[in-house]
């Protein structure tokens, strides 16, 4: 498996296996760690998991399979996030969904995460959406004492546009390690507002989250994901790729940002086949084939 | 009051007065003098002015009152404007409103709003409009020539978006101290371009103009103003608010960028209302719950 | 002829002769050189060319015409493009248009382009579109290649945005010259996206490619080419302008970020109009007449 070189001292693999639906797969802690084990022997190393995630219990739940072996998690990256606050029937207070970036809660769900997890560091910490609201400058000081503690060793964001990335960055005595954005051959909005050049800009790579379009690369009929289905279809059929997710990973796999895949699925099959697309080497041309059918539009 | 140091040696009061309106208000010289006692008493100290309000009569009027109390411009500080050049009767050959960021312009219209307004210097002088035909270096010339002459003490700019705030700062030997910027619960713009990120990312506090959203907080009846207006009054009883107006006061105020809100008004009560405001600490979920109502749909 | 620094050793005629059709102006190896040599005579002395114009074979005929006078070749600037990869006869395997920034296909491009051009070297490389599957390390190592083997002397780029143009200015270490852009009277966009800005804040000048809009603004019904066109005539009459095509060079041309507009026409007469545009001296509130005209509406 590639690794992706994040800083000195942080390697991911390039495929990344996602927990965000962990709680629906319904699988016992052994069948979770079975799972982990077997992603490992794929060399999928990098797990990426969210406080929130399956109205706060994923985490837990993979702590707990974990719990059964805890060896394993020196093979692997944890990723978790912080700065939602879900309305849920835990939190009975809140009305609504918000975001809290302060140094209070960044600090307070870091350590919950940590438990959940069973672990006593994670290692990449990301927030998870720009808080119209936050003071950068407590950010700092939450991730300045979670790194001086041990119990984060780097920092990151998600769905972070040019502006709010500056403006955090500007506050750090550290770089961001990474931006998780959505991308896919049917989602191209980072492209546009110049986010993954923004982390070519600074040498960083991005995470991909719903690297298949929530699905829509399957089934969805309006006109583009029929388009962008084509598409990759004809061009899977020049790469011989086994099936239509591969060639939307290979889409991803083939861009020179070092975009890494979040692969969110419970079946090793399907993790197997993103694993596998690493070895089709789509060319230039059919990666703009697949763009051009997204856009509905020739380059200019 | 609260007070926001914008350098080492220039701190502006949290709520700012400003007069756009004042030619409106029907004041005489004594009434204007009183109204601005009244404010100092309330701790507003900054005053904000532009050579265009009033069709160019607002700063002499201010300049007359305080004409008849010299002593008390030590105590204030003075914002004032260029840049825009307004038809007018009384530049006949002006065929459309147009900007004007020459040296000669802006050099010529600071040293008459410093006739006008009856002082030696202003605290700070603001490019009013981003000018799309701006030459940067002779902004600096002329902010420089102003600065070492002692008539101008910082400059800032108004309604700049980043790459305006970016081009210009580029070719100036000191930082820009502020950008001025309309910003209300119904008008989010800034938050949406980054203006405001941008101001964070720099470490300077954002003047908001408008921040009643022209009013339209209190009567006008499109369904993101009657949306907002219901989510103000709601969050306000939970605060305890006097008014609706201290609620959207309040909303700015909480934001960590230390926004400076601009009160334009000539009756001492609103001002004095606006003020109250600081002693309402809306919380995070408030905060969202006004965003949400303005923006019609929950956060991500 | 007035001329722009683009660096200590560069230096461009303000107005340029585009070679985009040379193809089509059926013109005799010797009429090109003739043509060429007016051009110098008027002071043009900068040439815009890309690989791709006229199917691959613009540069080609320009090169057979300066090979009838290679001593032409010291008086004159040469700038050429790459990184469009064309759908063409020449070409059978291309099933798209698509963009091609690898370092092979820009070093291959640009020594093409010396043998089509007759010359050991150009002076400026631009990247013609920004190719959202650009790796900018593999740009930068072509650059420096092209650049210590003499063939290139400077780089800059064509259409690009803020972003792009900051990711790929980060990876070399030299500055970029110039970004060629589309500007005219009756196309804003530049304008608008801060592009104009972001050449002003690193102090470069940007190349205007269809300064006349495409021809918009002599034949064009629709409302706004209509408005422009009307207010093109009232300014001329007041400069005196001998053609509606001098006062949108004019407009350009009174700029303060130094625009330089590419002249592509095959007819002296024509070229001769844009350098007498040099002469007139449109003030600013024409220019924003102009403006005004093409926004539909004043500014704020």
């Amino acid at each position: 498996m590639q690794t992706v070189k994040l800083t000195d001292d942080l390697q991911f693999s390039r495929i990344i296996h996602g927990l965000w639906r962990l709680s629906d797969w319904g699988l016992t802690n052994e069948q979770t760690l079975a799972l982990t084990e077997q992603c490992l022997e794929l060399g999928i190393t990098t797990f990426d998991h969210a406080d929130i995630y399956g109205d706060y219990t994923c985490e837990e739940r993979f702590g707990e399979a974990l719990a059964l072996k805890p060896s394993l998690r020196d093979s692997m990256q944890i990723v978790t996030k912080t700065g939602i606050k879900l309305k849920s029937s835990k939190f009975p207070d809140r009305k609504i969904n918000f975001y809290d970036t302060s140094k209070e809660h960044i600090v307070k769900s870091a350590e919950q995460s940590l438990r959940n997890l069973r672990t006593d560091y994670v290692d990449v910490l990301l927030i998870h959406r720009p808080d119209p609201f936050m003071n950068p400058e407590e950010v700092a000081e939450a991730f300045i004492q979670l790194k001086e503690q041990g119990k984060v060793r780097h920092f990151g964001v998600s769905n972070f546009k040019r502006s709010q990335f500056d403006m955090l960055q500007a506050h750090l005595p550290f770089s961001l390690v990474t931006n998780q954005i959505e991308v896919s051959p049917t989602y191209l909005d980072h492209f546009d507002l110049g986010t993954i050049e923004q982390c070519q800009q600074h040498k960083i790579a991005p995470m991909a989250w719903s690297p298949l379009g929530g699905g829509s690369i399957f089934t969805a009929d309006d006109e583009r994901s029929v388009r962008v289905r084509a598409k990759l279809e004809e061009v899977g059929a020049e790469l011989g790729a086994a099936s239509l997710d591969q060639v939307a990973y290979a889409w991803l796999l083939a861009h020179p940002a070092m975009i890494m895949p979040i692969v969110g699925s419970g079946k090793i099959e399907r993790i197997q086949s993103a694993v596998d697309a690493l070895d089709l080497n789509m060319n230039r041309m059919q990666w703009f084939q697949i763009l051009e059918s997204s856009k509905g539009r020739p380059v200019d």
